[in-house]
């Protein structure tokens, strides 16, 4: 059995973790930690764990991290980069489900994140786990970047239009829909239920923290810098992300087969029949992501929409399907539950 | 008062007339027509208007209509054009919330809508009703065309800029997201709570009868043709549409100047001020449309934030709106209901 | 026109009393206070009221309260209490949306509100402001105690049957449902949008504060004490309150009529024909309160649905109709919405 | 393996007992029946089951039912009892997850149900399926009725009281909330999203089918008849029930201690600590029912709360745990999934 510990466990993508890991096979979580919440049971705080997860949180000076085989950091933006030094020291392998080892521009993270960076050449080590596009790279590691959500939905669906050339990378359009849980688990005014039911907006179209990690994988796979608008919006609901796509095509391209032969052997990756729209619970609970393309009338505008759960394959199931990954195992180990519908 | 009549009162947009009207100081509803509940009281069907409205459905034949001073057509696409050139002759003034006036190119409305036109004379009479364009036009019309709930929020987005001439129409996309009440209030599985609810979707990417109504308003505006990408989702909320609008500038222009000065007389559109995200709710059970304009990290992408509520401006206040400016009412007559939040 | 002041603006109840207010045809608000927000203008903070509300928060300090009419408090509760002496001694009315004059008890106002009482003697001179029993002692007072929301839906649903002697006062239970706009315009976990929504819970079974006030005013209506088990619960919706409740019938009776009967005369209380289920949304936004009396299988419990809007007739609107009786007007006066369907 | 087969698979609980039977490590669902869907896959109605369930719906006739171990019948009330001797007869066994076979007094059956009982030889044998009170006669039966979901949760609320003799059975109160999947995958105008969404609402105060079945289960318990009344909501959510029980104690009992040990030894029912409130949420996509009980201020009634999912707990689920008895698998194979927060 891996023995994982997950440092900050009061969010949603630390329960999250929390709920995969004890239906792992292969792997229990020994220690998760809170500096707030010490003493007091996860199961209290969560009672959906009640009979499933026995653990208390601790703080972090108290938590056997060292001696995990690898440790989840579901904390806020600039924790892990602190810490993370002396875990790989002790052998640990690190997965950070926040943003500190993400972007490798570091003057860019700093400016985005608003705060010196600790580490730069951990940076310069860590691995971007999208397994989809880094899987060989990712075996190997011994600590994983782990993509945000955004990034996530919109990367898998740009991937095999910009890889095949087929689109104009110097215009490109993601406008993205997240339910409010991908704003965390923190007690904020506008993100109340009265305020976000019956609701929709859009937020941060000046700028957004997941534009430029979107921007550097999309120029990853284009070999060159790309031109990137990005929207994110907030619908009323609790999980998924659906991201819907534009570009212009290039020249002519049988975008249905394109899309099922590069995903043809992605267990998470599921491309719908030509003609298909997605929905979100279609994944829901799930590390699925579903993709459908589109040409509109023929015309030389493709449209992808692509759907992800943002707490699964947006946060703990990929970060999962990396410790899978990073371990041997079946990437699916502990990753097999069906989408919950309705 | 004017007497009106309402064709088709069982649906969304008829109980919405209903609730503008009954609080309209200058206009009445006399008869409204169901063909299948002629006879119950339409309280009984809503009882939100208990006490408010004493009407019983009537069956077409049985109303009054031919006795008003206007009546609306709420019925599904292609009943209006069938009855409207009688109401014409006796001298009655007819809106139709349905498309049957909408697209003046007769042949591809049949294409889109699937029927023979019963009346193409008569469309090419008509007036499409979107006053903040078409105000002059809409004073001494017979018939008006009342705009589509999507075509609403696009148009309006769009106008400034196409008439300032400040993007290049040969690109631009409308990613559009409508309240679930927009697919009307019938029986159908995909519109059922159960199926809508913590769900997202995008739905006719192939292709949406609001997609040449869009374009031939942009067209119309712009004075050629316009190469439009139209994708519409379905929000999991009852009322609203939330246009986010993409295009390519052509020139360095003062947005926010442009929007403020192109709706600065106009009591319906609110230009927010610069960074601003409208929400929908900021406009549910209004007449308005409230309008962002965006220029994300200075580029030349233009984001425009267009937010309605698809049963007020998007259907029965726009209806009412026109009904104000045919019978020389202020224009906001019955329709000054401050949005409700939460 | 009557000149209004509220205290505490920044809540739910304070935005609804600004909605209100703002299309009342009698009266305005010239002052609206926020100690923390004082400087910010009402329409930032809430986009609903954008062109519709000019003013700002103030300091109390600097609010011209002495100078109104009438102040409303939409005040945590204890605030009032401190506050209302002075402005009475100015000749200004007072209506307190808090709980701080609406029990006389002051030993059992104490216990349940956790601080002392500053005024015992206002709490004495106050009127409970629920018109439908109390309508002549609210018109000539002073000093409002405008009913909570879940003791509105309560007291109007047993009111028939105690005034009439007809149920056993000595085992009555309310199971009540509430929006989550009930707990406020407040930063709480549990109140998130992830947490509420798909979800449904009781809370506070060992005690509310709204237990008190209900049994004092089914006390008054009986003429000697009652037991009365209540529950609440929290529903995943914006608005409404829907009262379920429960007792034993002493003594055949026609319950349709004597619910009739006892609100024949009343504005805005609704009672449905017999065998109907009134819903949350058939008041949504509106002040009226619809019921419905049941007798199941003939036997001798009797079954009460009682719905309202718990920031209208359970806050604001009730408000705005005890200010309409404090000052002469119709008591409907700006009150004449209508619910807001779908 | 098991060999399982599904007859009318197109509803909310056929697509449940997809999702639980395909994670199900010692079953198989080898035939789903619709005779409307014939030759459809049911992936492409339930996109969620995409690449997890091959199978296509067949006609009942064309389906290999008799060689199944076992079939579930997930239809409409009044289908299985015309189909059920036949299968029988074949060795198979059958679980019915409507209301044929629930309620043993045919006359009362017919009553409620609006048909004649094909076979009341049948009704007879069946064992109603609740393993919390049947474990041993479910272990040889051939027929099981599988409870309502209302039934579940309130006769598994009332078990430990009216076992123990401790309240008075004379006037029990089951106020009870259902999310709308609870009506089942039908396209009817009151189970829209427009309709129910925001809204709240009792129904079938008169009477309900499921008040019969649990007053025959309660009075199983009792030894005699009991006097029930119960009012079904209906709640804005997409799963749960939560059912609020309200009874008079007989005699001073230790409430936490009497539930606590009545379910000790139960693997799917969680007694809350005292003073607990559970939420429906934390039973989502699980088998479990929570409880928690209660004595407000310590008076003579006692409130029971009790959750469940209606789909799982409530319908699949239950069912599948019977399955697992039946077959002498552990009761809890395959529906150890944790329920889904948030």
């Amino acid at each position: 059995m891996i023995k994982a510990g997950i440092v900050g466990g009061t969010g949603y993508t630390g329960v999250e973790l929390l709920r995969l890991l004890a239906q792992h096979p292969e792997a229990e979580v020994v220690a998760i930690t809170s500096r707030k919440e010490a003493g007091m049971k996860v199961a209290e705080m969560f009672p959906s764990l009640r009979g499933r997860v026995d653990l208390a949180f601790t703080t972090p000076e108290a938590a056997p991290l060292k001696t995990c085989d690898v440790v989840f950091f579901a904390t806020p933006n600039g924790v892990a980069m602190r810490e993370t030094r002396e875990l790989l020291a002790a052998g640990v392998k690190v997965i950070d489900l926040a943003a500190d080892f993400r972007i490798t521009d570091i003057a860019e993270w700093s400016r985005w994140y608003g705060m010196e960076h600790a580490c730069p050449d951990l940076v310069a080590e860590a691995v971007y786990g999208l397994p989809e596009i880094n899987r060989d790279r990712v075996k190997g590691a011994r600590l994983i970047a782990n993509p945000g959500c955004y990034p996530t939905a919109v990367q898998l669906g740009f991937l095999p239009l910009i890889e095949a050339g087929a689109i104009d990378t110097s215009w490109l359009v993601a406008d993205c829909k997240s339910g409010v849980s991908g704003a965390g688990r923190k007690a904020e005014i506008g993100a109340l239920y009265a305020e976000a039911t019956d609701n929709f907006r859009a937020y941060a179209v000046a700028g957004h923290r997941h534009q430029p990690e979107i921007r550097q994988g999309l120029a990853r796979m284009a070999g060159h810098d790309v031109n990137l608008t990005f929207v994110p919006h907030l619908a009323p609901m609790i999980r998924g992300i659906h991201a819907t796509l534009y570009g212009k095509l290039t020249r002519d391209v049988d975008l249905q087969t394109l899309f099922e032969q590069r995903y043809a052997g992605e267990r998470f990756v599921d491309v719908l029949p030509a003609g298909g729209h997605p929905e979100t619970r279609s994944v829901r609970a799930s590390n699925l992501c579903r993709i459908a393309v589109h040409r509109p009338q023929g015309g030389d505008t493709v449209v992808v929409l692509s759907v992800i759960d943002n707490l699964v394959k947006g946060a703990a199931g990929q970060a999962i399907q990396n410790m899978n990954i990073l371990f041997g195992l079946a990437e699916n180990s502990g990753l097999s539950q069906i989408p919950l519908a309705p």
